[in-house]
């Protein structure tokens, strides 16, 4: 089974501190390469947001994922000094270093692994929308 | 260095919230490959468990990671509203966002790569048992 | 497209609890193969420092990185057991948890795919200086 190894860029729109779920996004560029197992990584390019798996069934879950982060990185933190971009610019990156930067997720038969609840979040950290970059790496076989 | 891969899927069962080591289970799937050199990504399709890489020689560290994970994210903490499963539910998925659900091992000369004191362990988060299913791909060069 | 792998292996000197950006040096690691376009998977084989994602700009946001993560896991904490090598072990391992063994950063055109804003560090958690051994695999195409 010979390897082959394909690259994109998804330009993701957020709106300010949320989830976006990336799964169908994922999957057409899987579905446009001709690789049928292989692994998935993904890669965000910025240090105050994140990629997530995580449950994608009960929007609760992620909102409870907020309260809690919330809670544990507080904005405005009088502990921080970096506040250059304002009182959620540290907790963005106390937030990214919590989480990921990078995932990589198996796919076969040309779809992906994920089991029955869980989806890829980019989870934006900063209240304001921003751009964010993702690189799509697919390493697989055609099969 | 001509490159192939494969993969395989286990079944872990866990006995409520407890670490279960994988690393002999993972060595029999590379031991059953031809592949020498690479790189081992390992997924679990689950959002209230993790994979977790850490030291795994005295037993304590699990021990006190488990409680220190018991204290930062409380078994049912009142901010939570996700609660369908139980007071253990919630806590699940954020012990989850916090740790891993996919990590790639190098390994080489047939063998993982691992420091002498780690180990590779699957964290069962929920109090109930649970079958648990991990995806196992193997990118590497037979040499 | 034909993929290839190599595997390196680096020795990092730190100097206690720091940051130490790695980025240069796998670049180094990258120049030297001839693959072009594909992914870099960094592993780092001990429980008691992390390999991070992070902004590297302003050296503000590691040291208040720092900050946090000493208020989160603090040293000497009565809750911890595990205490054979002082009252920073068993926090190093915690903190370990909470960020990353192994990161996997995509590379194009002979370069890392790192955003404006983020390095690779290797977090050194314990006080002491340590030798720490890094694991890089490349696979790619030569395009």
């Amino acid at each position: 089974m010979s390897v082959a190894l394909t690259q994109h860029t998804l330009s993701v729109q957020t709106h300010g501190r949320s989830f976006v779920p990336l799964g169908s996004r994922i999957h057409r560029v899987l579905d446009a390469s001709e690789l049928r197992a292989g692994i998935c990584t993904l890669f965000l390019a910025h240090t105050s947001a994140s990629l997530l798996i995580n449950e994608g069934a009960d929007e609760e879950v992620t909102r409870d994922l907020e309260r809690f982060f919330a809670r544990l990185v507080p904005d405005g933190d009088d502990l921080f000094l970096h506040r250059a971009e304002g009182p959620d610019d540290m907790p963005a990156h106390v937030r990214t270093a919590l989480t990921q930067t990078s995932v990589s997720v198996p796919f076969a038969a040309g779809s992906l692994s994920l089991g029955a609840w869980q989806e890829v979040f980019l989870w934006e950290h900063r209240h304001a929308p921003h751009t964010r970059t993702i690189s799509v790496t697919l390493i697989g076989a055609a099969q």
